[in-house]
């Protein structure tokens, strides 16, 4: 018995953010992905791109081969 | 930057579980706790019993150092 | 930054372990895999067979995408 | 059964790692921490302390509720 997942130690979000309130967010991405809750890790818009700030996951939840990820966003570099 | 995590190959109800429906139960658990979804996982009462069922997790959340399963009882051995 | 492995409750063995001594064996997978060590785990020939026998895995290296396994054999039902 | 773990994203080395060759250390942890490998993960000297530099971790071993890295540093921040 065995189970495919993803450890990351960035957030990427390829635009599929949406926002719920402020700077809370939700987002689904495909797959199992195993993230580090309650500490700030690197947001970047694409796999290789450089962090566009930070992010705090407050909330993760595997269902059906897709994982839902709650965040609020806490540190922004610049305008991009 | 860390996560303490525990990795399960068994769900220990300790008779917290509540029913949602029919065989589908849920159940907070504290801390963030890793299991298998979508197959086939053995089912005890407390961490040293013989397990009494099996399980399948439909659905697990962390967030606030707790993690909350959606599961569906497969397999119940007898009367316990 | 995100890295791929698998989740394993069992040990699949498909003929390719080596006895290193006694009751104690290795064996390499492919690919990043998840055990839970020190406790008794079920072990398969096949992916999915039924379990041949238990073993407590001792010590796993992860390298080059590939992670070997040292066991020891606990439990042996009957001979398959 | 279950198997307490923490996963990480970057590497404390609080002074214990020791120099296998050119640039290649090790260092052994207590406790199974998950780390990605094979890609850089920041450096530290202390939990909370800023990187020095910056590691890709080629091979973990994880025995007797320990973890041994070899991992070679890549980038160095400066002279800390």
């Amino acid at each position: 018995m065995q189970m495919p997942m993803t450890m990351q130690s960035s957030l990427v979000t390829i635009g599929k953010e949406k926002r719920l309130e402020g700077n809370v967010f939700e987002i689904s991405l495909e797959g199992y992905k195993l993230f580090i809750l309650d500490h700030p890790v690197p947001v970047q818009k694409k796999e290789n791109s450089s962090p566009v700030g930070k992010a705090v996951i407050k909330e993760v939840t595997w269902k059906e081969d897709s994982t839902r990820l709650v965040y609020e966003l806490i540190d922004l570099h610049g305008v991009n």
